[in-house]
C-alpha cells in the first residue's frame, strides 16, 4: 500500500518530497494505483495519471471510510534536552496514534537551548514519516506553548491528567484513571519535572495526579507510555 | 541516591566507569553514602571508605530487601537493520523493567549485518545505564539465539505469546490476554515479519497469537510496547 501525503487530497497533485518519492524511489508510473491522506483523517484511492519528479497527478477513483477514534489523545510535555529524545517521542507517539503534542515551556527546561532541541520543521517531516509508515491518516498537530498557566487554563478535555509521583503518595497508573471514549489529556514534565508550583497550579485546575508504574522513567519515555497506556485504556 | 553496579557487590569495591563515575563526575568523598546493586535483584546501602578513580572501596550498612516482580517478563525479538533502533528497544525495555532481552535469527532478518547492528558491549552498557536511571535492581540477561526452532522448543512459559495478525484474523490485544502473575514471553518479527513457517512452528508449540493495537508498528516500537502492555495487564 503506497501511502502518501497531500494536505488539499482533491488537489490531486503531489509535489516535493512526496512527488520526489512516488517517481524515483518506488519509480511508480501512469496507472498505478496509490492512496492519498489529507492528514486530517481523509484516505482516497486514486489512480496515477502523471508521474514526473517536480509533480505528479493522479486521479481520485474513491473516498475510503475509516474509522476514526471516538477519543481525541493530547500529550503536552516539557521538552527534555536532547533534540533526538523529542524526536524520538514524537516518532513513537505518532505511530501509536495521537491527536496533538503540546511542548511546552516549563521552570525547569533549558529555555536558551529551545530552539536547537525543537526544531518544528523536522518534527514535522518525523511525524509525517511515521503516520504514513504506520499507515494512519491523522498527522498529529504539533505545537509548542510559552505561558504555561494560559495552556492549562484552556485545557477542556474531561480526562486532565498530570503525571505526579511523590514519595509518599502514589495515585492510580493512569491506564485505571482514564475514562473510554473521552477526550484526554496528559500532561508529563521535563527533565527536572514540574516546580510545586506548577503542580500545584494543575491540581487546582482540575487535572488529577496519575502513576505511570513502578519504575522511574525518562521524560521522551513517560510521554510515550502514556499516550500508550490511554490507548490500552479504550481495551479494557 | 547514587546507585552503582557491582556484580559481586559483596566485592565492596567499584572499579572501571563505575569507580571513575563516583570520583570524577559525582566527585563523592569517603564517609559519603552510596547505593549498590549487583544487577540481579539485590540492593546494598553502602559508605564509601576510599574514593580513587580506579579504585573505589565502600562498606556494605545495610541489605536493602527490593521487592521482586512475581513474573519474569522475557521479550524475543527479531533485530532490526539498524542498530541505534536495536539500542533504543533495549533501553526502553530496561526503564520499563524486563528479565530477558533475547534478539533472534530469523529468515526475514539481514543476516549478515547482525555484527554491526547487535554489539553485545554496547548493549550491556545501555542496559546498565538505563537500569541504573529508572533506579531498578535487575539488568536484564541479553542474548542472541541462532536456532530459531531450538530457541521456541526451549521455552516453557505458561504465557507465550507471538505478535501476528493478518488482514482477515486479529486476535485479542497482548493485554487482554497475559495472565496476570504468570511468566511471559512475547515474541516480536523483525522488519518483513516472521516468515510463514516460523509462524506456524510458533503456533504448533503453543505460541499465542496477539494483537499489539490498530496501527502497524515497526520492530522496535511493537517489542517496547509489548513489554509495556505485559506490566499494564498486572494492574486491571
Amino acid at each position: 500500500m503506497h501511502l502518501f501525503y497531500q494536505p488539499s487530497a482533491s488537489q490531486q497533485t503531489l509535489e516535493g518530497e512526496e512527488a520526489r518519492h512516488c517517481a524515483k524511489v518506488l519509480r511508480l508510473g501512469v496507472g498505478d494505483l496509490i492512496w492519498v491522506t489529507d492528514g486530517k483523517g481523509k484516505l482516497f484511492k486514486a489512480s496515477l495519471t502523471q508521474v514526473k519528479e517536480k509533480e505528479v497527478k493522479y486521479l481520485i477513483l474513491e473516498s475510503i471510510e475509516v474509522p476514526a477514534r471516538s477519543n481525541r489523545i493530547s500529550m503536552a510535555i516539557g521538552p527534555t534536552r536532547k533534540a533526538e529524545r523529542n524526536e524520538w517521542m514524537v516518532e513513537k507517539m505518532t505511530e501509536l496514534g495521537v491527536d496533538e503534542i503540546q511542548f511546552l515551556f516549563t521552570e525547569h527546561i533549558h529555555h536558551e537551548s529551545i530552539r536547537r532541541v525543537l526544531n518544528p520543521e523536522r518534527l514535522e517531516r518525523i511525524a509525517l514519516s511515521a503516520m504514513k509508515q504506520s499507515q494512519q491518516v491523522v498527522k498529529p498537530f504539533i505545537s509548542l506553548h510559552r505561558d504555561f498557566k494560559e495552556f492549562l487554563a484552556g485545557c477542556k478535555q474531561n480526562n486532565k491528567f498530570i503525571a505526579y509521583v511523590t514519595d509518599t503518595d502514589v495515585p492510580e497508573h493512569l491506564v485505571k484513571q482514564v475514562q473510554k471514549g473521552e477526550d484526554t489529556l496528559v500532561l508529563i514534565g521535563p527533565e527536572g519535572d514540574f516546580s510545586p508550583q506548577e503542580i500545584e497550579l494543575a491540581l487546582s485546575l482540575g487535572f488529577k495526579p496519575v502513576s505511570l508504574g513502578t519504575t522511574r522513567l525518562r521524560t521522551e519515555t513517560a510521554a510515550v507510555m502514556a499516550c500508550h497506556a490511554v490507548h490500552l485504556a479504550q481495551l479494557i
